[in-house]
Order: C-alpha cells, then structure tokens, then sequence
C-alpha cells in the first residue's frame, strides 16, 4: 500500500511500503480515512529524532486517526465491520504493573504510533487492537475524529487537575496544546479560562470561544490579570503548556493559596523552579504524560456539542497533497492550529 | 420593622417585628432585596416543624436572599457599602473542629436562617459575618442572587461527585432540587445529564437546557434508558434527588462498576437499601447537607453564563403578595420550580 | 492428579481429576504448598450455592494459595522457576473498561477459583497468569503467602476508606474478615482500632494485637464506647464487616461529621438504611469488592514485620486430612480464625 | 515575667518582659513547662532574618512547646484550668477564604510564635485561642507535647502524599525534618522507609527505628538503593527534606511511574528542575508549608505508642541554662536532633 514514508531527516515521500497487517483475535483493521498532523510529526520531519527516539530506519509518520472498521478479530466484541472509530495511537502492555493500576500511559513498554520504530497510519490500512478503538458516534465526523488525539491531552490535564465547578483557569501557552487545555479546561467545569500568548494571532483563534479569554503578555503580565480578575486570589488551577522556560518565572503568582499547577509543556532543558514560591501556597503539582482513560469521554464532550474542536481545524489536504501539508505544518503558521490529511471519501 | 412572620403552624401575617440588628466588627447590614422561598419555608408553615426542629415561638421566614450592604463592621475589609450581596445562610462556630477542617457545613453548632429558633430574612434588613457575605458580580440581578443558595446544594452534589470531564450522569427527581444537581453536574463537566420523573411538566422545565435529557419513567424504566445511552455500562455519577424510598430499588443498577451514586434527597423514613448491589460494582456514595465554600463558585459560573437559572423563576411577588406567594408554593404546582419575593426596588 | 473435589452440595472428596494444565506464554506453572480454607469454600460445601453462583459439576475447591513455580511461559520476564509466590485467585479481562481503569477486581468477566464453574487450587498443581503470581519475599513463609488473599480484602477497605495517618477506626464485627480490616487499618496509619463482637473468644484474638481494642457488645453499645474515646467526636472511619443487618441500626452514631464508613460485609438481604442519618454528618459511604493491586502491598507489609498474620492461622492440616479440615471449618469454632490445607513439605 | 528575648542578631537574654496576657473569651493562659528549639529560632538568632521575616525589635523565641492551662476564657468548652496541653503556634484568621475551605496554614494572615514581630513562648506564660491548643492525653509526656510541632511537619507531608497501606518510600535527607518525615510516613502505612543523608551520624539516630533504611550516599547512589529495593520499580512517594538544591538531580529516578514527589526542604535558591523527568513518569508533586488539622491526629499516635519521639530528644536544659541550649543547637552537631528547654518542674 502507499504510506507517507519519513525516509530519513528532511525527506518525505508517498510510497509504496508493506509492514504486516495481521490482525489477531483481539483486534481490528481500519481503513484510515482522515490523519492529523501532530508536532511530534513534524519534529522527526525536521530534526529526525524527539530526545531518546531516533530515526534509524523509514517510518510511516501521524498518529491522530480515524477511519472505517474492515475486520474484525474472532474474540472482539464490542466493534463491528463499518463501524466508525478514532484509535488511541499508544498500546501498552496491559500486563504491567502500570496497566493494572489503570495507568497504562505510563507503562514503559508502551507502543506508540509514529514513534520509532513503531510505524504511523498515514496510510490505507492500520491494524490495532480493539480495546483502543473506539466508535465514533453518528454526531462526530471523521474530522472531528482524528482531533479527539489532541484533545486527549487536554483532558487528561483536565482531569489530573481535579477542577472543581466554577473554578477560575490560567493556561500559559496559546499553542495547539495550550487550546487544547483550555477547552478541556472550560468542559470540565471552569468558569473562566485566562490564556496567554505573545501572539496575538494564537490568541484570536482561542478568543472565538465564550468563556476563553485571552492574555498578550506583550501587553500585560499575566499575573497582573489573573490578580485583577479573581481580587488577589489567584487561579484555582494554572496549566503550563509553553514548555518555556520562562514559564517558569512567577509561575507560582499566578496561583491561589493551596491551588494547583499542572505540567504540560515540555521544556527540552531543564528549568529554574522557585520551591519556596510553591510551598508557601502549598500547591500541589500535577504533570501529564499523554492520557490514559481519556478517549470516552472526549468522544462523549465533541458528541454532546459541549466542545466543538471544528474551528481548529485550519486547512484539510488530500492524502496526494500530504507532503505540501507536511512543509505547511513545518512553516509554522501562528494561526494554524491543526492541519489534516484525508485518505478517503465522504464526510 | 415589617417582617414576614410564621406565628405557629399554618399562620402567617405580615407585621411588625424587631429582631436585634446589631452589627458587629465582622458584620454587615443588608438592605434585603429579593427572598426565594424554599420547600423548608412551605414546610415549616404547613407542619410547623421539620424533624428535630420545631416552631415554638414566632419566626420570620426565608434564607434564600440578595440585597445591598447597608453598613459595615469595624473589621471588615471585602466589602463596602452599597455592594450588591447574596449570602449563605448557615453561620458556624468557626472555631470549631468541623470548620478548621473546612466541612464547617456539618459543624453542630452551625445556626441557619428560618430554623427555629434562628429568623429569616424575609424582612427589609438583615445583620450577617461579612465572611458569609459575597458580592455578586455585576452581570447577575438581585433574583438571581437569591437562586445562590439553592443552586449551591446542586453545586454541593457536583463537587462531592468529583464528576471526571465527558461523564455521564443520571439524576433521579426533576423537582427543584433535582433540577439544581441536573445543571451543577452539567457545569461541573458531564456531558449529558438523564433526569428521570413521573410528571411531564417537571421534567419540561429541565428541557430546556441542552445535555439534560428527560426521562419519564412512567413510559420507560430509568435504568433501561441508562443502559441503552451507556452500551450497558451504566451512568458515572448517579444523584438520588427525590428523597423517594422506592428510588432506592434497582438503584445501583443505573450505576456504572466502580461509579458514584450522590444521596441529597432526604427521605422521612428509613430506607431498604441493597448493600450487595452496591458492593458487587464496588460503588463510592456520597452524601450532601447544604454546602460549604460553593457560594464563590456558584456566582462564577452564573456570572459567567455558564448557568443560566432565570428559567427557573417561575414567579415573583411584592413583599406585600409574601402570603399569597406561600399559597400559591404550598399548593405546589408541578412546573413551579422557585418562588421569589421582592421587597425592595430596582432590577 | 489428587485434588479436593465438592462433588455436590455436602460432598467432599480426595480424588484423582484432571482439569487441563496447559501453560500459555504469559503463564506461570506452581506447585501448590499451602492452601487456607475460605469462608466461601465452606459455604459452597454446606449449601452448594452463593447467590447466582451455583455448583452444577465436580468442582475443586481453595483458592487462597502459596506455592512454587515449575514452569514459566515464554513471555513471562518478572518470574522464574523455583521462585516461591502467592495467586490472586481472580482473573481479569484485562482489555475490559473495568481493566483500563484499574478497576479490574468489577470486570464483570472476572473468572475467580472455586467459584462454579472455575476451579480452584486445593491440588498439587495449578496454572496462572504471571502477571497475578506474586514472589514471596525471603521473609515470608508459603503459610503467610496463602494469607494473603484474605488480608488483601482488608487491605483494599483501608485503601479505599482514605485513611489519614491518626485516625480512629471502628470495625463492627470481629469474625476473619473483620480481623483482617483491622490490621489493615492499623498498618494503614490509624493509631487505634475498636472492634465489636458478641463473642468474646473472637475478640479474644484480636485482642493480641496492640493497638485493637475489643467491645464486646453484649456489655456495651459500641457507639458509647466510641464516643467516650473521640470526646463525643466519633470514629474517622467505620469498617461494617459483620454482614449483620442489625449492623445498620445507628451506623452513623459511630462515625464522625464528615467520616467515613466503609461496607464490606454483605448482608444477604435488603437492610434498612438510615439515609438522613448519613446527610446530617456528610458521611463518605464506600464499598470493597475483593480487591485490586493490594498483593504487592500486603506482602509488603508482611514482609516488613508491621503485620503478622501468624496468629490467625488456627491449625494447618495434610492434604490427607483436607476433609477433616473442612469439617472442622464448617463447625465454625469462634477462636479459629483461619484453618490452612499443607499440600507439600518444607516451611 | 522573664523570658528568653532575641535582642538583636547574635544577642540573647533571659530579661524581663511583659507583652499583653490578656485572655480574651476564646483564649486560654497557659504556664508554658516544656519548649524545643527550631532550626528557626536559631536561625533568627545567628542571622536576624528568615526570608522576608527581619527581626527589628527584641522578640521573645521560642514556638515549640507545651504546659498547663491556668485561666479560661468565658466561651471556651474544651478545656480546663489544670489540663495538661500542647498548643499550635499559628493562628490564622478564621474568616479568611483559606480558613473556610480547612487550609488555614496558607492564609496570608497566619500569625506564628516567633517570627517577628510576634513573640515566641520561652517564657513562664503564653495566651493562646482555645481552638489552636490542645489537651496531652496522659500517657504523653510535656516533653513529647511539645516534640508534636516538629512532628505536625511530618504528619502534614505523609498526609498530603496520599500514602497508601504497604508503599515505600525515600526520604532525602536525615536532619530534624527528614526524620520526623520518615516517622510519619512510617506511621501512615508505609513499610519501609529508606532515608538518605551524607552524615552517618545523622542515619544511626534514624536507624534506631526498625522500618526506617539509612542510605549514606557517600557510599551509593539512593537511586540504585531504591532501585534494587524494588525490582526496578522506583519508590512510590519520595520526600525531600534537605532544602539541598542537589537533591533535585535525578529527583525522578527515584520514584515509580505514577508516584508521588513530597517537597518539605526550602532551598534558598532556585534549584534546576527536570520537568521532563516529571512529566514522563506523570509524577504528582506536592508541597508542605507547615501544617493544618494535625495536631490531633499526631497526638493519637504518640499517645497510642505508635511512634515515639522520645529517641529524638537529645539533650534537656534548665530555663536558666537557655542561652547554653542555644549556643549547642547553634553548633549544630549532626547527633543532636532537638534541644529543649524546661520552664516548670514535673515530667
């Protein structure tokens, strides 16, 4: 079948490629009608490794997919031939210490799609198991569905946050990341969701959302907002999903007494952490490493209309036009939050 | 002053009373608005008593109230006069052991508007701790200020549910109570809420907000419908809003394994309860008693659109009308869901 | 070969049977050493039936098991021949949503040993997933291994009660299963542990241990005694492990506003609940189910010396006299607590 | 009255003094009998400042401590004249948002013995709110009551790690907080407590205690210590109790994916934080600023003989050898973990 093939760094091409498609009894094969592209995508395109994973050999690049269920395993039960799906790209080993304690994200022997050397689903077919597979409800289309990945991380540090109704938010970082957070952020029960950015361009995608409101730092520190808007109390929850440094500067002003901070971002080097600043409001530090349990419930928030995850959507390509979009992602665009690729008809 | 006065069971009039108004260094005095009133408020007039508590001597009625501070005590610094207040209605022992743990809603010695023999506040001014005392943002009226307290027991039910972004919920019970938890879970991240009854005019007033979902369970089983909308799982969160014995049968059917199910309705009498129904999906059940640290949280998301409960007014009265707005509350008609008094002008 | 078959309702025998033993590659062989007799093994001999479960063909019984590994399949890395462990007797699907969530003790397809129409392990060999056989740590005997199982129930009542570190407990009943709560809650952090009976040779082994404190409630009412030992505050946490009905008649005197009660024994009936009782103090109601992730953590604890099961084992037994040990169990002395079935030698 | 007064950095007296001993209604007199000396006392002793705290006017030291209750105030119930207390030396405003929702350590306005300009207790009487003292049980000593400040710090660390029954745990570091962490967290249910330090004298007062592990890291890195400890795993909480900026090197290797990270030590400095680290474990990080709601529970457990602080006592004085106290615990010799000073005569 031809796949969208990361040769090497900086060398893509659409080729003919065959990794085995064997489906076993416990899972499904899926004919992929629409892929994201992700960062980390784009990251092995131009760098060709992200920190320990490194390019040896080529690879099928994305894993934010959904597509057509075309077979089906002996023992599954819960999936059926042309049903509908979005797939959670990380198979753990559901044995493992981790796994078993319902933190199967953790485990280290994770496979992830797109991940050396694990190959992608930029193409026809992907083989997965069917315990992370999940159906897509009629209301959701196939785009939708290859953003429930991306939204996954927003939920998950939505959820390790353990908001509580009516709690005021601050997410540092206007990226796709960053909106991403603060929608989960605003479903999961925030009244009001402050985001900062030195773009105003970022900031006026996330502006298009009632409840969102953005920060141009340029303008204004965030935490002389945040202090303005909640009389001096601090955000109940801050998320950091810059991965800057920066961030870090008077991270812990931005927050309430006794309020928590959640990690997101990934900052390549170490940073410059105030402990005294976080234990004299005794916050409690919350870090997210992808998601776990997620799936589900994005699906049921993007069904409902509670998030609608359409206007992130900045451009869709055809699978014949997926390496234009790929040196599109890598430009870079401050309003692009999230460029697709489709591989088959239909909506 | 002019108060409206319960004299003994079944006899109300509107007459002069004076109450000591004193304002303390950590006081304020509020001018008093606008007055919901309350089940509790009809109870008291129809039986004179609810459980322990027992009318013994004339009392003035309501706990439901938003006003404007009037003055303010020697000590208090977040507030000023001429703020638009509501206020929470239970004043604890702040010393006490349940209050430096923060639950001061369970300390015994907490003393609570119209609770014999504690007065209301159904009358043109009220003496309150500036601590118990919130400002109500500029975009939410007098009345709904007064809608604080009661949506607080629905907030209160949200939060002890620690309801996880996208879970679904059931809440058995569409009266006023019901239709409080209905919104709070909806705000508090669930992605569809099922509330169940027997009356269609009930369950036509919770139609109106999108994500809560009617179910009347003179046509159909509630765990059916549960069961149908989950592929068998069950519910997340379940909230017994009914206070109806016969909702403990089959209860924990509506329940997903390992779920929640919130208890806020009260019943008079004991309950058959199914300790193996409950065990065998090792279920959490929560309780609620009124509410503790929600009033600022309840105000945000009413602030900021989030919740919308001026459909919920089913009527409002002059303070002059007061006894005919408790008539017409303890005839208790299905699609009455709140009651207001207004005892002073403006919006 | 050899095993202790119920043949049906009230008959028991040592005979040759040959259920298949084929080991998989994530799957351990072992020899069983040590086997205690369950409650439930006793159960299925007197009345050939728990609730749905009912015996319908030869079946062996045991499943609270030590032994060694003889063979190890081919993807099994944590486990090695020779290696001496204990088995979680129940088996999970652990590609379920229960598994996922890490709740996988209420996967409703949980296969469980000696449970109709599994078999259990009173038989010198069994096969098992590696990935529930747990190493006995140097320190620990295969007579404390078999123990563990039923520990592993206490220990999952006091992960689930939340215990804070001093905090009081409560534990109504002191037959085996309320023993084992009490020495989880203690190891768990509470520095001490009341415990209720009727019998008081029961209470008479709890009473070894420092830091248990009997009640013998013919003496006096349990709620007395905990609120003279709280200053009239109540327990932090209260373990219902009797399975007595009677056991609900003023539950929530003993707990503290804002505590905890935990149910664990399992009434056959419907009991009568005393739902306002729980509001009034905003009581946490939680259920256990068997257990999940505790093993690692109760050899743990054994293994450290903070928890010494030794006493508990009332008389160990032959295979030989494995019929007789049923007799004796089933005559349900009030001073045996645990009675093991010795299947190999050595310690 | 004479006390023990900080005239200016480096300067002590035992000279008269007389701050106000009005006793307010909620108050209570105490004859101060026993009081330990901090790391904090000595600090303001030997450099005049802590933080933003400056000394600027002579400050009587002093904030561990416990006596006998000589006069009531009118509206206390809990305790009596003769009753033999401990007493919690910050005192927040109970009004405050903190104080309402039970983390009345954070509220800014916490007024704490012995930081300027508030006095400290090393002398013959103290007043103090009723609620913030609390009656020794009367197997506890004065001595040990007033080891439970320091140990209140432990307490609140094993609390808000959220241990579970049978976890291990690392503590780094084995100076006065690090022990007292270990203990408590020993107390909370862990099984072994491995503790590290560079001073072998430090770890042998730690290894008096069976289930606390000395880890001189002169000798070997904790990491492979906590490694080999558990199959690889890591720790499931580390506390960091040295305020060394070092101890956040390799912070992560020691904990298990999904663990939890307890920050006690205050770094003067900013520290080089690995948020990657963090985030791929998704470890949960907490922060300790002093204590809230502890005092009981930590007498419970001293009372109950669960942990024992009398090892920890490493030399009494006399009130009038006080400033020879202080010159020792200025010495800072690494066997000494608390110096205390006694006021009154009796145990």
């Amino acid at each position: 079948m031809q796949a969208l093939v990361l040769e090497e760094k900086g060398v893509l091409s659409l080729r003919d490629i065959d990794p085995p498609l064997t489906v076993g009894p416990d899972d499904v094969k899926i004919a992929i009608h629409t892929v994201g592209i992700c960062g980390s995508d784009v990251h092995y395109y131009t760098h060709g490794r992200i920190g320990p994973f490194v390019l040896r050999e080529p690879m099928i690049l994305g894993h934010e997919a959904a597509g057509t269920v075309v077979e089906v395993g002996s023992a599954v039960k819960h999936l059926n031939v042309g049903d509908r799906v979005c797939m959670e790209p990380g198979v753990p080993n559901l044995s493992s210490r981790a796994s078993k304690l319902g933190l199967y994200n953790v485990d280290p022997d994770v496979r992830f799609w797109a991940t050396p050397p694990v190959h992608g689903v930029l193409a026809p077919f992907a083989v997965h198991p069917a315990a992370f597979t999940y159906k897509l409800p009629d209301s959701v289309s196939f785009a939708e569905g290859a953003m429930v990945e991306p939204f996954a991380i927003g939920m998950q540090a939505a959820t390790r946050a353990r908001i509580q109704p009516g709690d005021v938010a601050a997410v540092i970082g206007c990226g796709p990341i960053g909106i991403m957070v603060a929608l989960a952020a605003l479903a999961a029960g925030c009244s009001r969701v402050f985001i900062s950015d030195l773009s105003s361009e970022k900031l006026a995608v996330a502006e298009q959302y009632p409840g969102i409101l953005p920060v141009n730092i340029r303008e204004r520190p965030f935490a002389e907002v945040i202090a303005e808007a909640t009389g001096g109390w601090g955000a109940d929850v801050v998320f950091e999903a810059s991965g800057s440094p920066r961030a870090f500067d008077g991270l812990f002003d931005l927050v309430r007494p006794g309020g928590a901070v959640v990690l997101v971002g990934l900052p390549v080097e170490k940073v410059s952490f105030d402990v005294a600043g976080a234990i004299s409001k005794e916050v409690r530090i919350e870090t997210v490493f992808r998601y776990a349990n997620i799936f589900d419930r994005a699906l049921e928030l993007i069904a409902s209309g509670k998030v609608d995850l359409k206007p992130l959507i900045s451009g869709t390509y055809d699978f014949t036009e997926a390496i234009a979009a790929f040196e599109r992602a890598a430009a870079g665009k401050a309003s692009d939050v999230k460029l697709q690729i489709r591989l088959a008809d239909g909506p």
